[in-house]
């Protein structure tokens, strides 16, 4: 199919097509949406190397990766650009990986931006007070941020209910008469970990249950987290009943502790784990199957690029502002506090 | 530390310094490796945009990841990139990753190639007859390949030894008195698949015993294929005694069907898995306990950075290749064949 063609087919000039394509900002967002839609459905390609030329861009999102530090290239980045990936395939836009060796990722952003190759940053894991997005807002790059920060200036995002989600589960287990809640959470001072830390507070106040901070860990996603935590905590008189676990991995190590303490999962001690969707870890075919708050990371990586390209056609970032709700799945490894 | 502080620590002139740093093919592998250990020791780094002006170079290699296909991002592909970003991070080199819709990289590859955006490629997942290396090398484009493949045209690669550690992993099964040994292997066609089935194949053979086409199954490494593949196997009569599965996530579903099958895996039935060392899914750490072959997909990727850097600098590609060996470890999931 060609231009003309697909322009014939939209009752719009080729022109009109040819920027709505481009993501000019004088076409408006229904008519981008429309063009789009109908390219394709009709399997129109433009000549990418030659839509480059014409806008001046790059036809590159850039990521920057820490090898160090608090957030890491792991499972959770892998279901995540992989998402990302499925969304910037349809339109040949590449991926710039600058992976680091520390987590200062301000000089790979200038690096980026200065060397002109990318046109769009997608930023992850915020802490409360984001460096990176004060920067990027005050020198005007392109980015959307995934998670929030308190920064105030304006900015692109697209986020998970973490608070909502902890306050749900957490509220659930107390009506199954639990009161020693553990939680074993992501690291402290990183908005999704603090969002969390504080859904499951608020959840026990409302009940008249003080938190007890022995029962509180912050670390790394991992199996050996887990199971170190979780271990430290069963070791203490009176032991909590209930975990809520930061992500599948971590609920890996809690069931091995458990079961390594000679305890049963679901009757001894009950579990929640949030579960991004790993398609290797599935919760429901776990052994018992696993109580989870349920939000597809991978889903949340092809939407994010979908908005980075509505940034690039200049929809205000005002305008770009997305709270997923998490989902509660009930399973097996939930069930009534056991009597003291 | 400047470059003149560098070059007076390592008894260099500067301009060798400076060319061992950038790769010029001048500069023999022995000192180019001497001065980029001083480099990192000292922590002198260069000014990578003066740098790239100076070499011309893009500072990033690509890879094309299909999102369809046999080869998927998953997270073999995680725990690879990890490894490539690691060593990439030392030099501030950049991994442009191309996602594309089809299982097509060829136009991915020209694409990148004409718009100077990458100096080398990173090919993986081969079939038998790659139609990727045989562009690749025809066109004289730097690249490693990880895997084999039988195109005869000098190139660099690294692969691990598949067809010698499931020769030693079913050989060890008919030791212990398994006669019906099942394989649920990677997509046929690749090379990878191949040589385990070759591998299998030999050493039933060298013991007299014919395989049983209906116990080898071929597919995705997921485990709703395992699953699946291994509850068909159970339900023949007689069913096998022993299943090899090419990945812990294939691994998962067998072990989910063995016990939905009321059996006893390391009793009724024997596993051995292929672990490519998911920091997440620890083969110690299952209940039972998981015999594997073991090799780190994430120290593969690591090395392979490492050869594209020396095939940049000018290796010979004919000196790139790497055959590595792949251990086989006994755990629990493992036992003597039960009597009929």
């Amino acid at each position: 199919m060609k231009l003309k063609e697909l322009a014939a087919e939209l009752g719009l000039s080729q022109t009109t097509v040819s920027r709505a394509l481009n993501g000019y900002p004088e076409v408006n967002e229904a008519t981008r949406q429309r063009v789009s839609e109908a390219a394709q459905r009709l399997g129109y390609r433009a000549n990418v190397s030659a839509r480059r030329l014409a806008t001046g861009r790059a036809g590159a999102i850039g990521l920057v990766l820490p090898t160090e530090g608090n957030v890491q290239f792991g499972p959770h980045t892998n279901e995540y650009l992989s998402g990302v990936a499925g969304r910037l395939a349809r339109d040949e836009i590449d991926i710039l990986l600058s992976p680091l060796e520390t987590d200062d990722e301000i000089p790979a952003f200038k690096r980026l931006i200065s060397s002109k190759r990318v046109d769009a940053l997608i930023v992850g894991s915020p802490t409360l007070a984001d460096p990176r997005v004060k920067f990027l807002t005050e020198i005007g790059f392109p980015f959307v941020l995934h998670g929030r920060t308190e920064v105030d200036k304006p900015h692109a995002w697209l986020d998970i209910d973490n608070g909502g989600a902890f306050f749900r589960a957490t509220s659930h287990l107390l009506d199954l008469g639990h009161r020693r809640i553990a939680m074993i959470n992501g690291p402290a001072g990183m908005t999704f970990a603090e969002h969390r830390e504080k859904g499951y507070r608020d959840a026990m106040l409302a009940r008249g249950v003080t938190p007890d901070p022995r029962f509180i860990a912050n670390g790394q996603f991992t199996d050996e987290t887990g199971f170190r935590f979780a271990q430290s905590f069963l070791e203490q008189n009176p032991r909590p009943t209930a975990i809520l676990a930061g992500s599948m991995m971590t609920a890996l190590g809690v069931f091995r502790a458990i079961r390594a303490a000679g305890l049963t999962l679901g009757q001894d001690v009950s579990m929640i784990a949030h579960d991004d969707v790993f398609p290797y870890l599935n919760a429901d075919n776990m052994v018992p199957s696993m109580s989870t708050t349920r939000s597809s990371i991978r889903a949340a990586g092809n939407r994010i690029a979908e908005l980075v390209l509505q940034v690039l056609a200049g929809k205000p970032v005002e305008q770009v502002h997305e709270l997923w709700p998490v989902e509660l799945v009930l399973r097996e490894s939930t069930g009534p506090a056991p009597r003291d």
